[in-house]
């Protein structure tokens, strides 16, 4: 059987666009089968707007128009993935499903997703009604479509082999009589997500026997980057092709006659980069904005956003900012201009001193009359003239402010509000610090494209004389471990301990983690790239005890608000 | 039956508090039922919290300890709220619910909670298992209870008579033998709730002619409010008992002697003022902080923040700053000294003319050399120099930003990111601007609290010579209605031109709705008082097309960043 996979990149909301774009691959491809991803009519995810009953009709009709489009090809038969009420066209409707289409010559019939994914960045059980039933597809019997989390039962494949669903819909279209599995998903990317979804595939074609053909959406949508990476595995479990990774792609793959290939995973960094490149390049692109702007600090994490930024939208379409303080090293300037340099971008200086004297001496003459002159405040205002800039240089340019923090900072507090965490993308922000060298050094693989200055100096914020990040922080490697444990895998603080981490350090990690919740309330989105980020998949309250070993409050401290 | 309404206000995740804090209740009451609210042992709503295994496992302890604490007292039995795991104190479980656990002489039976609400603010599917079965009360058969949205079958209670349930645990209570029915709740404050919440308690208790005690949780956990109102239903239907609303209060009501009483609502002004201040106040005690600071502008939005302040802090808590530049109505400062006198604040004048020109002179000089010198970047720095005084402020003395945007402004972006948008609660960002002014009446009820001229004056932003809000916006009342029929009551575009405002009104204000989605993303929190505001209960994407009839980009134009 010849299918044709077709991974797409759909603007979430824009069915008009989305269809248009499918109805031409459809017109255009030759193949018995035509697979698009989970919700394509919509992209995935659609959020709120899937409580919007007018664009939920849209969507229905949209789904009409492509099973319209299948009249007259028979033995051609087309899946795709689009939301389905239990009362079509009206306002008063019972139930939403997350369903698959198949049409085939005019006719049509559904299945709908039976495992709804509500845990982390998922919130489907806010929308959907779960499947309930077995779906034979009527008109197709011999292909079994699945919607993403549906092939997702086997506890295998969860922590602690404990999945939270007690039904497989993979085994009950196999029980209806399908030939062929075919899974139309949308599944975000994160380190060691490909590997997970190899071997969860070419388990179920093995079990069952029978060829699984896989099909991901691709593309960055708001925090979400999508890998796309959409197979095929024959009935003995061997993947027979897999689609390119980052990219979209249609592919046409005949099940009985392709040969096994090698999957193509790189290592974590490699990925990672793609997946932030991407990140930033759909994110521009579908907020309609064409320039970045970027405050290079002479640091290694606005030189690496930086790196990214040109990697994803070319070197005429980023702009630097220098914005040196008398804190800075003389050579932070000199080498953000070699960066500047080396990535081919434009770079312009605005010395902050002037603007921070008229700050002091305002701090001096009003607002902390007769109080000492120094502390927190003064460290913070520096950075947020260089927020003020850069925003100013967006309000009158339209280019987007990327920030430049990075995860471990941002896990802790390490950031200022209103001061570097400005800006419409967080590009790096659940990279931690030590995978941003990895990176950094993975960009310098042929020619110093960074500086290796920048690398090997000892990180600080230089917002005070002879400051050094770990004046205040555990080392790096010490801290992102801590945080994957404690993030990532969601061990309690004792068992971080006793896989040989200081208590102290673990507590007082824990603890950062907890105060600054308030600050990422307020973070620009970022791009996901792990397990658990921050944003819309980690959701804790302000005004609460978090830590119980502490005094209240242990969240909520505005009053730092600081890189204390 | 004598029974004990204990309308607490829990601290969320400070487990061992709330537990002594319910201890010495239990201790010191008598009465034949005592009722905690729901989730009553780590507050509600935990969030996130519920996915650390430590954090369950200290709860089901604590639970046990309020177990241990009834033995010895036979006839009493203690009604409270916890979650409970499939497979207490071990990591490995496979389900949580949200439970009631009934306990008398030290013997306890549970009580799962059957509907989930997954909607607006609620993630409870994110969490919970639901309860697929009828629960019998084994120790006390003749008390039926439920938790919170298990009373909200009823399709009356909901938009079009669609409910998103089709099982009663209620009359499933009645079934399995109770006499008298319970319902435990976290039930969140908004416009028009306590009536609708009358009206179904009421009817549960004619339908099934027994009492029905509703225990409510009270206080203010970051943007909800829970306005307590705990109540009696005699077996009639008639009110016996109704808690005072936004307190803290213990009552014990005889179910078989209380008389009926009249309930307690005001009008919806006066229930926003009590929300907001216990919102405030609660924010500000939970979180550790004692003393906020306001930006006195001159306009009523942050003349009724600084009220709301006062009411919930006290005026010594509260300090306000002028920061007049030359766009200022020169009556704007001395009317802000006025103010701040009216309500016995402390209030400091830091004038920003010379920072505002330091910024100009940065601008003209490096930033936008040769550019023309105006435009939005110099309305919005003003603003922004204005966040930064107020967080300087904040770093140094540890008073906590008060934000003053109104919900009119923050629907459609009319207020600046990093500018006016700084602090750590927005207060009224879920308030009408038409219902700040009559705030602003009501406050002024007995005396001139606001001085009339801030009342009577024509609203602007003060960024330009001669601006005013509606150059740009629509009348007020024009555009609260077209906000409440859209955010509220989810109305498409054509339907609200149908009730009579203007298309060109209409498209304005739903295209300014998405365009703003980004500014919103990094919005301080604020206090939900509609039954729609902006924070967690309402999820947008922004890389997307939100609009239909709009080119893209239709959101996140991050370039305004204005009050354009």
């Amino acid at each position: 059987m010849k299918i044709a996979l077709c991974q797409i990149n759909p603007v979430v909301g824009d069915v008009s666009g989305n269809v248009a774009n499918m109805l031409e691959i459809i017109d255009s491809v030759r193949a018995d089968v035509i697979v698009f991803p989970e919700l394509s009519v919509t992209g995935y995810p659609p959020r709120d707007l899937l409580c919007h009953p007018d664009f939920l009709v849209e969507a229905g009709m949209a789904a009409d128009k492509i099973v319209a489009a299948t009249r007259g090809r028979e033995g051609v038969a087309v899946i795709f993935g689009c939301p389905v009420l239990d009362a079509p066209y009206t306002h008063a409707y019972r139930a939403m499903y997350n369903s698959a289409i198949t049409a085939e010559d005019g006719k049509w019939s559904m299945t709908h997703k039976a495992l709804l994914p509500s845990y982390d960045v998922f919130d489907e059980a806010r929308y959907f009604t779960p499947a309930r039933r077995e779906f034979a597809n009527s008109i197709r019997p011999d292909l079994g479509v699945t919607i993403c989390e549906d092939a997702w039962s086997d506890p295998e494949f969860w922590p602690d082999n404990q999945a939270p669903y007690d039904f497989d819909p993979v085994e009950s279209r196999v029980r209806t009589g399908a030939k062929v599995l075919i899974n139309i998903s949308a599944s975000p990317f994160n380190v060691g997500k490909p590997h997970l979804r190899y071997q969860l595939i070419s388990k179920h074609s093995r079990k069952h026997q029978r060829p699984f053909v896989y099909v991901n959406q691709v593309g960055g949508n708001d925090e979400l980057v999508f890998d796309g990476r959409s197979m095929v595995f024959n009935e003995f479990g061997y993947l027979i092709h897999e689609s390119q990774a980052f990219g979209e792609q249609i592919s046409i793959v005949d099940t009985e006659t392709a040969t096994p290939v090698d999957c193509n995973v790189r290592d974590d960094v490699d990925e990672v980069i793609d997946a932030v490149t991407l990140g930033i390049r759909d994110y521009f692109r579908k907020c309609g904005f064409e320039r970045a702007v970027i405050g290079l600090s002479g640091g290694i994490d606005s030189a690496v956003t930086a790196a990214f930024a040109v990697k994803a939208l070319g070197p005429k379409s980023v702009f630097g900012i220098t914005m040196p303080s008398r804190f800075n090293d003389p050579r932070s300037k000199a080498i953000s201009d070699t960066l500047a340099k080396n990535l081919g971008i434009e770079v312009l200086n605005v010395p902050i001193s002037k603007l921070y004297a008229e700050y002091c001496s305002t701090f001096e003459s009003t607002l902390f009359r007769g109080a000492e002159q120094s502390g927190v405040a003064f460290e913070n205002i520096q950075a947020r003239i260089r927020g003020n800039l850069l925003m100013a240089f967006s309000n009158k340019y339209g280019n987007l402010v990327i920030s430049t923090g990075n995860k471990s900072e941002l896990a802790v507090g390490y950031c200022t509000l209103y001061g570097d965490m400005c800006g419409g993308l967080a590009a790096i922000s659940d990279v931690p610090k030590t995978m941003v060298y990895d990176i950094a050094r993975r960009f310098n693989k042929n020619y110093e494209l960074i500086p290796t200055w920048i690398i090997d100096r000892p990180p600080s914020a230089e917002l005070r004389d002879d400051q050094c990040d770990q004046d205040t922080l555990p080392a790096y490697d010490v801290l992102d471990g801590i945080l994957k444990a404690y993030l990532e895998e969601g061990k309690p603080p004792a068992m971080i301990v006793m896989e040989g981490y200081q208590e102290k350090d673990v507590n007082w990690v824990v603890r950062a983690v907890a105060k600054n919740e308030y600050k990422r309330r307020q973070a620009a989105p970022g791009l996901r790239v792990t397990t658990k980020a921050f944003g819309v998949g980690r959701r804790y309250p302000i005004a609460a005890k978090v830590v119980k070993d502490l005094a209240r409050p242990t969240v909520g401290q505005h009053n730092s608000g600081s890189r204390v």
